[in-house]
């Protein structure tokens, strides 16, 4: 799994996940804080595996070693915003940081402490290579850092002892987010072909009777988001209220999904329209899920569906239940499978579009147009280091053929969204920021009257504090 | 020569040039000072070439073309360093940034200006692909972009227009300073090939006849040195007063040249000894010269000898000389040589060694340990866009068997030296700065006492204005 990606690594295409974490510090906090707790993380010299381990190649493959000459300089960075030090300056500077790639010839992780934000907040930007820790994985050992007490220090996560011997931390564990990850798992699901078998007979059924709700790994529409990308991004994250989210999902009949789901094809809809690239048929969106149904926390109980965007749709109502009908019906068909099998099904139901993509993508056949990601995050209010967690932003990764990546984390009160885009195919994708919003309130709009008000006060004195 | 340069670039071996300037802003300048600055600098947004060209792939080849999409937010970059804002945050900003690639998908330069450093100054790193300028190409468009007056506000670099068409801005004009560049201007030599070939039979002699002064491109010993190297930079930079050296070398009977390398052999001695890593055979330089003996500025007129250092010998007099003894026994040859006969000469001699570097370099057989580059600057003091100009330090490129390059600037008051390395392969690079200072130290106590006394007292005070 961690050689695939190391070889689909290219120029253009660094595979490293982040994240930009937003926070206040204790109101005692003196202008040599930053400094100060950048000692404190480098006073932490000895990580553990797998933060103290580097790729070494032997005849052939990579292997990972212990640093004999780690170097905590080279891992923990302190920066400074430039004035005026808005959240514009800083969404600049992670774009610049995610572009470029970590060095091989280190264990492959670093943080970035940034201070000069206005209002005296300040930021972090944490990096960790794909092969490393994916999206899931990386929020889990970033939470482990964290305190419901604001006067815990926790030692930082490269300083944490794994949870156990049987699930080394960093090992891969949860949600596809790449096209990359699901190339390498392809393998692992010979066990279930019978199962596999039967389903896709039952899909290639329904592709011949052309049945509404069912989305075939050949329905995505070229666009451009699907061009081969620079090796430059463009970073834009803002916060959404959970509970105006939760509130016009009850009030409709959603879930908290399809209403996400329907925010971004407001959003890319309009992006889209405005650039005169709307495609006519709809966009189709791979959405990571978790299949665990017991408690246990390790192995790869994942799969993911594809869900039709309804983009091509002006009206919200019917962009809704398109999308709806669309993951329903991936969920009913799911329901019977095993695990093992809903993953093995659903990477052959793209198996054709998928390996044109890790190939030689051509931008006229995807298997989908971009990943949508939704990670857990935690529920309640957190701190790290003595500061209070205001946002938790993640930074994934793009692929060629792959120009945009939406992913959000669910805070217990706001809905974190990160989206990484090629910089030089998207154009300002900043603007999907301001759509989300009016996607939104647009969907609220579609709430009896009545309700919504109630609601609506409720949910915006929730989001004012 | 581009397309050598695009090729010879790995993931661990980006292969840009820049230069980290250091100013005073003028004694008006407010809090808001450098970032008009940065807003002045980016209402330049329609460069000329080569500035507002990137590269195009083409069945197979690369073609520079003009972009079309010219977004001056990816090339001027506003920065800010982190308390306590010492020149040592500055340079470890300075590896950072010297570590990762320009994006190939854009014109390949960039330009940071940064503030927060001690004192109010500030800085700019300013970097730009090797397929572009030179270091010296890089030089003269930088001094072109600056002005003796400090009321004058020239416009940037990439707003000035080229010379003339025969000779566009960018194309490499000037010295060598690295191993691939050999490579490529190999085949342009064909044509002094008798002369030539008569250079090599009479160092054919010399190296039977082990002649003492004759370096050959087979006398560099293995060295740290020249393994192979990380994606990751150290750098450090510093200046030491110009004045100091010229009345040594005057004093001793020593061009300024012979003292720089005399210099540089103490302090690599020194750190060699420190790491139980000093070869029994002297370490041999690579060291640019140019060989205009004309006032034309076009053509490669350029050629290049190997020193040797004499790092073997303990004693300073002994090693001066030895320096001296080979520097002077190239100059004797060369001088009845025509320029593309040195050239070719040069290549010749060190064509093995050379060979083995760019192909696969193997610690133990190099044409020569390291580059040390002496790059002509301003001959008085100069101001950039209002700032008084106090430093210029190159950051030049190093490769997989050559982990480090000491290039310096020849300024009218001060020589601006900067070295780069690799981090992972050479430790503390940055006690060679010191090592310089001492060696300086060592070779002024050679000086004829009443005269030491005399001279230093005028340097000092000169260095210290």
């Amino acid at each position: 799994m961690d050689s695939g990606f190391l070889l689909l690594e290219k120029r253009n295409q660094p595979l490293h996940v982040a994240y930009l974490n937003l926070y206040t510090p204790p109101v005692d906090a003196g202008p040599e804080f930053v400094k100060k707790l950048v000692e404190r993380l480098r006073s932490y010299a000895s990580p553990l595996p797998p933060f103290n381990q580097r790729l070494e190649s032997r005849i052939g493959a990579g292997f990972w070693v212990e640093d004999p000459e780690f170097d905590i300089d080279q891992h923990v960075i302190h920066l400074a915003l430039p004035r005026p030090g808005r959240i514009r300056e800083l969404l600049a500077m992670v774009s610049r940081m995610h572009s470029s790639h970590l060095d091989r010839a280190y264990p492959l992780w670093r943080i970035y402490v940034i201070e000069g934000l206005e209002g005296g907040r300040i930021a972090t930007y944490s990096k960790v290579h794909h092969a490393v820790a994916d999206g899931v994985a990386g929020t889990r050992l970033m939470l482990k850092s964290m305190s419901i007490n604001p006067g815990d220090i926790v030692p930082p996560v490269w300083a944490l002892p794994p949870r156990g011997r049987r699930e080394p931390a960093g090992l891969l564990t949860a949600p596809i987010n790449s096209a990359a990850k699901l190339a390498t798992r392809f393998r692992g699901a010979f066990g279930s072909l019978p199962g596999i078998g039967r389903e896709l007979r039952q899909s290639l059924r329904e592709y011949r009777g052309k049945h509404p709700d069912f989305v075939s790994g050949l329905s995505a529409p070229p666009s451009i988001l699907n061009q081969h990308i620079s090796a430059s991004r463009r970073y834009a994250a803002q916060s959404y209220a959970l509970s105006r989210v939760r509130e016009a999902a009850r009030a409709l009949n959603y879930t908290t999904n399809d209403i996400v789901l329907g925010m971004c094809s407001y959003a890319l809809r309009k992006y889209l329209l405005e650039l005169n690239a709307l495609p006519e048929k709809p966009l189709i969106a791979l959405v990571p899920m978790s299949t665990r149904r017991d408690r246990t926390d390790s192995g790869n109980q994942i799969a993911f569906f594809l869900a039709n965007l309804g983009t091509h749709l002006a009206d919200p109502t019917e962009r809704l239940q398109s999308i709806k009908s669309s993951v329903d019906h991936s969920k009913r068909r799911f329901a019977h499978m095993r695990p093992s099998e809903m993953l093995g099904y659903g990477l052959a139901l793209m198996g054709p579009g998928l390996l044109n993509m890790i190939a030689s993508p051509k931008p006229n056949w995807v298997a989908f147009n971009l990943i949508i990601s939704n990670v857990p995050g935690p529920k309640t209010q957190l701190y790290w280091q003595g500061c209070k967690l205001d946002g938790m932003y993640p930074v994934s990764a793009i692929a060629d053929g792959m120009a945009l990546n939406i992913t959000l984390t669910s805070r217990h009160d706001s809905l974190d969204f990160g989206l990484i885009a090629c910089r030089r195919t998207l154009p300002h994708v900043q603007k999907l920021l301001d759509y989300l919003e009016e996607a939104l309130v647009e969907i609220e709009g579609l709430m009896p009257v009545a309700r919504v008000e109630d609601e609506l006060a409720v949910a915006r004195s929730a989001a004012r504090t």
